[in-house]
C-alpha cells in the first residue's frame, strides 16, 4: 500500500477562498485515497464551509492561521511579517515535515518567496522555478520557468532544462523527452542575449535530449516537451494563452448564437467543440509546481474554483510518488560531481 | 487629386515569390488608383509572372536585381555584399526617391539591417521598430517593438511609445490612443528590470496616453491601443498568437468533420466562425512598417500569397496620405527642443 501524503492546503488563498478551497479539499480527499488535507487559516470560517459536506473526518484537518496574505502585499515583507499568515503556516508545516506538499491559490509573489524562505532550496539548486503544464496539440509541455526568476542567467536556465526533464520523464512517463529553448528564429546565432549566451550551455549539457531552439509559433502545436524560458517571456506565453482561449471561446460562442439557424448548428456540434474547450483551458491543468525546493509547493491559479483546487492537491500525489524531490536532488548530485 | 503613390516590391522575397508577388501586385493597382508598383527582381522571372496577367502596363515597372537574398544568409553581410539583391535594390529606389515604400516578404534581420543603412534612420530616432497590428476582440492593437532589437533600453522603449501613438492616431483615427507595457502584473513595482526602468518614463512622457502595465492575459481583450514592449517579447507575442489561433482553428475544424452529426451543424455555423477566422488570422492583418525610418519599410510575412502582399501594399497608401513620417520628424524635433 501506498504511503498516506498529507498537503497542506491554503484555505484563504485565491479569489474564491474558502468557499472553493474548502470544496476543493472535500472532493480530493474523496476521490482520492492515501490522502490527507491539512486546511491552513481561519478555523471558524473553514469550520463554517466544512460543515457543508459529508466527509471522512480522519482525513481533513484544520490548522488555525488568523492572517491572511492579500495580492496587494508586498511578498518579501508579507511573508516575513505575517507569520500568522494561512500560507506561512502552511509552509511552515511543510519545512517541520508534518505535510508533504502545499498548494496555494494566492500571491504568486508570496508563494515564491516563502517556497525559497520557508520550505528552502535543495542544496545545489540555485533557483527554483515556476513549471506548470501547457496544453498543445500533442499532449503537454512544460513551460519552465514561468514567473520565479524574472532576468535569471544561462546557469539558472540549464538547471530549469535539468529539473524539468526530471519532472517531465516522471510524471509523463515519457523517457528522454524534448527540450527547447524558446526563442525568436530557430538558427542558433538568433536571439537576445541571454538566448545566445544559454543556448551552448544546453547543448553541452548531457542530463537533456535538446533540440535546439522553438519559436513561439510552433508551442501550440507541440514543439518540445520542456520549453525552457526566461520567467518574464514564460509568465507572458502563459497568461497570453490563457487571454487567447478566453477571447476565442467567447467569440466562438457569440458567432453560435448570432442566428437561429447557428443555434440549431451549435446544438450539433457542440460535443465536438466542448473537447477543444477542455483541452485549450490553461486554468483547468492544476496549479504549478516551484520545482528544486525540499518540499513540494504548488501554486494554483488565483481565480481557482473547487475542481481546479481539487485537481492541484491531486498533483501532488504523482510527485509524491515518483518521488521526484528525491530525483531532483540525484540531479544535482550528479551534475556537481 | 492625390499624388500617386510608388511601391518598391522585392518580388523576390517570400516563400512563394515571385508567383505570389507579381500576383499580389497586379492585384494592388487593380484595386488601387493612383499607385504603381515598381517589381524589384529577377527581370526575367518577373516578365515570364506577368504575362499571365492584363494590367494597366503604365502602373507597373520591372526593375532587374541579379541577386537573391535567403533566409539563411546572415543579414548584415547579405546587405552589405549582395548590392545586386532584390531587396537591397529596392530599398536603393526608396532611397533616391524613386520609390515612397518598399515592401518585402523576405528575410526580416536583412529587411532591418538594409532599412537602417540604406534607407536611414530619422535623425533624432535612436533605434527604429517593428510594429504589426494584432487582432483583438475591441479591433486591433499596435504592438511594437516586434523584432527589431532585442535587448532594448528604456528610452528605446519610451520612442517606441511615441511613434506607435503617431502612428495609431493617424492610421486609426483615434485621438490619443491608450499606451500599456506588457507586464507579468498590473502593480508598478512588478516587472524585470527593463520593464521597471520604463514605467516611470513612459509615465513621465507626455505626448502620450500612458494607462500603465497590461498583462499579456489582457492581450487579446484588447488591453491597451498600443502595447510597448521589447522585441523579444514582442516577437514571442506576435508568433504565439499566430501559432495558437492556428492550432485552434485545426482543433475547431477536425472537430467539427468528426461525425455526419458535427458535419450537418459545420455547415449551419460556419458563416459565424468563418469571422472569427478571418478576425484571428493573425498573418493576413498586411505587413509591419519598420517605424522610424527616413521612407516607409513594410515587412509581409514570409508566407504571404497574393492577398497578403496586396494587403501589404494597399497599406502604403495610408502611411502616405496621413504623411506619418513627416509627423514623427515632426513628433521627434518637438522632444528634443
Amino acid at each position: 500500500m501506498d504511503r498516506e501524503i498529507v498537503v497542506a492546503l491554503d484555505a484563504m488563498g485565491g479569489d474564491y477562498a474558502p468557499v472553493e478551497t474548502v470544496k476543493g479539499a472535500v472532493d480530493a480527499v474523496s476521490e482520492q485515497e492515501h490522502m490527507r488535507v491539512i486546511l491552513v487559516g481561519k478555523e471558524e470560517a473553514i469550520r463554517d464551509e466544512l460543515k457543508k459536506y459529508t466527509y471522512d473526518e480522519k482525513r481533513i484537518d484544520v490548522v488555525n492561521a488568523t492572517q491572511v496574505i492579500d495580492m496587494g502585499d508586498v511578498p518579501t515583507k508579507a511573508v516575513r511579517e505575517k507569520k500568522d499568515s494561512s500560507l506561512v503556516v502552511a509552509m511552515r508545516l511543510v519545512r517541520e515535515k508534518k505535510a508533504d506538499a502545499v498548494v496555494s491559490a494566492g500571491s504568486t509573489g508570496a508563494i515564491l518567496v516563502g517556497g525559497q524562505l520557508i520550505v528552502g532550496r535543495i542544496k545545489g539548486i540555485k533557483r527554483p522555478a515556476l513549471a506548470p503544464f501547457i496544453p498543445s496539440k500533442k499532449g503537454f509541455s512544460l513551460l519552465i520557468d514561468c514567473g520565479a526568476n524574472v532576468d535569471a542567467r544561462p546557469e539558472h536556465l540549464v538547471q530549469f532544462a535539468q529539473m524539468g526533464t526530471v519532472y517531465f520523464e516522471n510524471v509523463m512517463k515519457k523517457k528522454s523527452p524534448t527540450v527547447g529553448i524558446v526563442n525568436i528564429g530557430t538558427e542558433e546565432e538568433k536571439g537576445n542575449q541571454l538566448v545566445k549566451d544559454t543556448y551552448p550551455l544546453l547543448k553541452a549539457c548531457k542530463d537533456i535530449n535538446f533540440i535546439g531552439s522553438v519559436e513561439a509559433r510552433e508551442i501550440p502545436s507541440g514543439g518540445a516537451d520542456i520549453l525552457v524560458c526566461e520567467a518574464f517571456v514564460g509568465n507572458v506565453i502563459l497568461k497570453f494563452f490563457e487571454g487567447v482561449a478566453k477571447t476565442f471561446l467567447s467569440c466562438i460562442k457569440e458567432g453560435l448564437l448570432s442566428s437561429l439557424r447557428t443555434k440549431i448548428g451549435a446544438v450539433m456540434v457542440k460535443p465536438a467543440l466542448k473537447g477543444l474547450v477542455k483541452t485549450f483551458d490553461v486554468s483547468s491543468q492544476g496549479g504549478a509546481p516551484l520545482l528544486g525546493l525540499k518540499g513540494l509547493v504548488v501554486k494554483a491559479h488565483g481565480n481557482s474554483k473547487s475542481n481546479e483546487i481539487k485537481i492541484a492537491i491531486g498533483q501532488c500525489i504523482a510527485f509524491q510518488e515518483n518521488s521526484i524531490n528525491d530525483k531532483l536532488i540525484e540531479m544535482i548530485q550528479d551534475v556537481d560531481e
